[in-house]
């Protein structure tokens, strides 16, 4: 039989790994490690190098800056390349561990555009971050989109807390929401696969 | 500031390549799809090379083998190589498609040897397979691994149906419990991020 696939990589675009070389170390509190976040999602949107999401992995006490994500779906022809498997995995090679809560490591905390779509809850709960900081968690990204982001139990924000992963909402909300108005309007392929199914 | 990390690669064992390369084209029986997976499955668990998991994309109605995946999650350092995701992106890459439900492409189906913890349900919805088949879908795993599997809605397999995606559930079911019984007896690492969090 013809050989199967047998690995496959996952990359940032160029554009921006050329920004990062010119991003502070450190982003002290939540407002800025959240305005990181949303531009660098308008900016992929901007670039056509992934929908309109992007992540972050800091340091949660004195914000260093470990790793970014962006979505990366259709440009990798990759389902799974959402921005917080992209910012998680990164993190977690820089590393050395597949677990960013590993006894000798600092506090790690995912700063995420909105609340993760049902395959990055479960990425972030086997992660190892102490901390979920994202912009929003209603219905706008799922109704100015059109995106499917999948079902989480009605008990998810209990589910993190079981796990001793800290939750914090709203930070960033208006640029969030901004950009999620923006996409839907720009008609941009919405892509999950087979079109979200329940279409 | 040091710079960032911008890609990582995810590989499957040198064993199964080499394993791989001596399997039939295909599988015409569910039975025979299974007994693959929780073949890859126990031969991971003792080559050390992951977690007790495995998982094969297949066409679905002729059982032409299209790519297979197994954990990775501790020999790679990355918290998102399970199995569902390896064998779901391996697949994808060799379509070139994110969608494995796109137009013109055959109809495909994930089986793997267990209901897909949290992550991979999600990851499941968004990779384009029409039809899961699990070997089971109880407490075993857990209770016999001591893996934390996250959180699915109660709802779960209406979840599925909702979205197109057909559920068989029970094949193999024995061979998978026998493995996860022997997993958990090992005293072999359980790699959930933070011990699990709730331990």
């Amino acid at each position: 039989m013809p050989a199967l696939p047998t690995s496959f990589t996952l990359d940032l675009p160029d554009w921006l790994t050329d920004l990062s070389a010119g991003l502070p170390a450190d982003f002290p509190t939540l407002p800025q490690r959240m305005a990181l976040v949303n531009d660098l999602a308008r900016r992929n949107v901007a670039a056509g190098s992934g929908g309109p999401f992007a992540a972050a992995v800091f340091e949660r006490d004195r914000g260093r800056l470990v790793s970014l994500g962006v979505n990366r779906v259709v440009p990798l022809g990759l389902s799974c390349a959402h921005a917080e498997v992209m910012a998680l995995s990164l993190a977690q090679q820089a590393l050395g561990s597949w677990d960013l809560g590993a006894p000798g490591l600092p506090a790690h905390q995912l700063v995420v555009n909105w609340r993760p779509c049902a395959m990055c809850f479960g990425a972030t709960l086997w992660s190892g971050v102490v901390d979920l900081v994202i912009a929003g968690d209603g219905p706008e990204l799922e109704s100015l989109t059109g995106f499917d982001e999948g079902p989480l139990p009605a008990t998810w924000p209990d589910e993190l807390r079981q796990r001793r992963i800290a939750l914090t909402v709203g930070v960033g909300r208006d640029e969030a929401v901004a950009l999620f108005a923006s996409f839907g309007r720009s008609g941009a392929p919405v892509y999950n696969g087979r079109g979200g199914g329940r279409r």
